[in-house]
């Protein structure tokens, strides 16, 4: 078999073969398929695309290529959860516990924020003393004993989906949905996924900029599930402003504990119990999501949510009180608030700019080396629709250098749209693809 | 300038800038643009293609990447010749020695033979003693003494396309027309050519197999040579059956020292007379095609064509003699007659399947480090279109080995379709492009 005959078949629009795929991937990690027979094939995808059972093929030969983490030992079905990534999107700081607490085992892995779009494992690092890395063993047993833990990603998982996110990064082929949807899928399925949901974003603050572009990779990533005996549900949910009012490390930590309280923002709220109530029908729980979601709304209310997240933070060696009283949590210096100069409507918040503004502010980071500032952020106090009146505050912005409050009120400039009249409705969720 | 953008952009269907191709060449040629961005590029040029403007500036951009050949110091519009490959194709023997007696200057760089396709140089290199290294200053002395030197591509010519043509070769990007068109292009233009004559072969035995991809091929160089201003004209010519009687080193010298006075096959003197009289026209000696095939017809007849081939051999270190006595060339010890069993016509001649069974016999090489035995080859008696009787001979294989001739033989099978019925007509010229 030859690299370069490969190439030449994706090129001419064939099916490669079960292994080929196989061939192609074990070459590129042990070395012998070099970069530049990689990004010639990658180039040839993103023009020919790939099969059902190509992408499910190339998933499974990328998950099997490092390490992968055997969950067997925890009982019942491990549903793991994804978002591709948004501005404010704390999404599994309120699932996880909530369908632990509901009796879903949780091991999950997280990543760090890059660019605009935050990272879970960052923003739990908002506790003190907060453990990221812990050792197999020490995650499995947390699991076993409370039913939850979330670290970020460790050991050699995926070598093959490292080294090609890399490539595809400098040579333009970082676009083709087959190879976006392995990559997402091999991760989860290396971190021992039996059912996977999946939170794909669609927007200005997201990847995904139209829902046609959305829905086909949600339709390519179900797919792969299928194709993989991996049961797995896409919720393509919404990114044109930011997901609940909180924007930055520790202030969105602090709006997750008031989610799992039942006191969120509307739209967090319903999002959460809109992923969780499905993943406990994935994880055979409930027999249906409305039966699920009653279930969820009952654990927040009677405190389970919350006190399951404090039990994490705690066997993860942080300080459960930063849950009950989050004041605990950093704080920055410098409280900015942003002034409506005109009454009307909320018509929209740009959650791109947001975003950028998030990052020049010290909350991301540009590059993985940079470090982060986990006490800044935005506050937001009004959301599209919204009535606004002159003088309402519509943010409040967390800083502690002046030099980068200011930098970040330029990327602000019309983030807030404010318009004559009321916007039409925008749906939070708009489809749900299994 | 970065590099990702410039091939994101033509992965898009963008027109590249002139400043956007001077520095991928400048970067690729230095190494600051890696091999694994220029195949994605390579990749993307495959699906999008270029425009005519694009084109000519890449050809240029690789033309100025290393030395360039300057003739100014010969007088005359100096005229090159390229064919694309072939079996049998010993043209720039003829054409080289006949253009410089009518009075175009050809100072030629060739090149060696690969795969099924034989290569000038190792052609010429049958004469006894013919040096195909010279220094500039001798190949250009030789062309103002003698009016004629073909020697091998000598120095740091086209660097960019060199690497390149490597990297395509690897990552199934040859077939690229615009990135072919450019890659022969840059060489005659490196090598000093005011106008270009290009042989474009179609057919089995050559890289084009059918003629749309051949004028297809051929409109992009004929559009390169008006983009950069050296005016081009493209024959597309037959390769379904070798070019002329002889095929291998030493034979097909002998074919084209026949042709040179007039006795040589009829496709290969008309392909040599249509060629020729077409450079005479670019170089300003005659008006038109006509007045330039009578100027060549009657320079073969006087016998000046064999005198200024003899003159080149001389002028190179070769013995002369072996042009006036060509049976002094080199003589394979064995020869193997293949005999017509039935009667009929010849329908066709695979000038493929007689590619492959010289390079099996030794007259070609597989890889650029193999030898080659300079005597071996075939000289076919009959050609497409000529009656057969049973017992005829079809050819004569000239072995110097048993197990080679006995494999070669093998090859050849089914090579020669003799059919009840006469073939229809098939041209030996399909266009003239310009």
């Amino acid at each position: 078999m030859r690299m370069v005959d490969i190439i030449a078949k994706k090129r001419d629009g064939g099916e490669l073969t079960t292994e080929e795929i196989q061939f192609l991937i074990k070459g590129y990690t042990e070395g012998s398929i070099p970069d530049y027979q990689m990004s010639a094939w990658a180039m040839a995808v993103y023009f020919r695309g790939m099969t059902p059972r190509e992408t499910g093929d190339l998933t499974l030969a990328m998950a099997g290529s490092g390490e992968q983490l055997d969950l067997s030992s925890l009982s019942g079905i491990k549903v793991d959860k994804h978002s591709t990534g948004g501005v404010g999107d704390k999404t599994t700081l309120v699932v996880a516990p909530l369908v632990a607490a509901a009796g879903i085992p949780v091991a999950k892995m997280s990543g760090r924020g890059l660019g605009y779009s935050g990272g879970t494992i960052d923003k739990l690092e908002s506790f003190a003393g907060f453990a990221v890395e812990r050792t197999r063993e020490q995650f499995l047993q947390q699991v076993r004993d409370i039913g939850v833990s979330v670290i970020g990603q460790s050991g050699n998982l995926t070598p093959a989906d490292k080294k090609l996110y890399a490539l595809r990064d400098v040579t333009a082929t970082v676009e083709a949905v087959p190879l976006i949807a392995s990559s997402i899928m091999s991760k989860k399925i290396a971190a021992g996924a039996d059912a996977i949901l999946l939170d794909v974003k669609v927007g200005k603050g997201a990847f995904m900029k139209n829902l046609e572009e959305a829905e086909t990779l949600a339709r390519a990533m179900v797919e792969i599930g299928s194709q993989v005996g991996r049961k797995t549900v896409a919720v393509i949910s919404d990114m044109n402003q930011p997901l609940g009012f909180a924007v930055g490390n520790a202030l969105e930590v602090k709006e997750a504990i008031e989610t799992l309280a039942g006191r969120g923002p509307r739209d967090l709220t319903e999002l959460a119990l809109a992923i969780g109530s499905r993943m406990l029908v994935l994880g055979g729980l409930v027999a249906g999501e409305q039966e699920g979601r009653a279930k969820l709304e009952e654990i927040m209310a009677s405190g389970a949510a919350v006190e399951k997240l404090a039990q994490m933070v705690e066997a993860q060696g942080g300080d459960k009180r930063e849950v009950y009283e989050p004041e605990r949590l950093p704080q920055a210096a410098i409280r900015h608030e942003v002034i409506a100069q005109t009454d009307g409507f909320v018509a929209g918040i740009d959650a791109e700019a947001v975003g950028h503004a998030s990052v020049v502010l010290g909350a991301g980071r540009l590059t993985k080396e940079m470090g982060i500032d986990l006490a800044v952020g935005f506050v937001l106090h009004k959301k599209r629709g919204d009535a606004v009146r002159a003088g309402d505050v519509l943010m409040t912005i967390h800083a502690n250098k002046e030099e980068l409050l200011r930098s970040a009120l330029q990327e602000l400039e019309g983030a807030f749209d404010i318009a004559a009249n009321p916007p039409a409705e925008q749906p939070l969720i708009y489809k749900i693809m299994e």
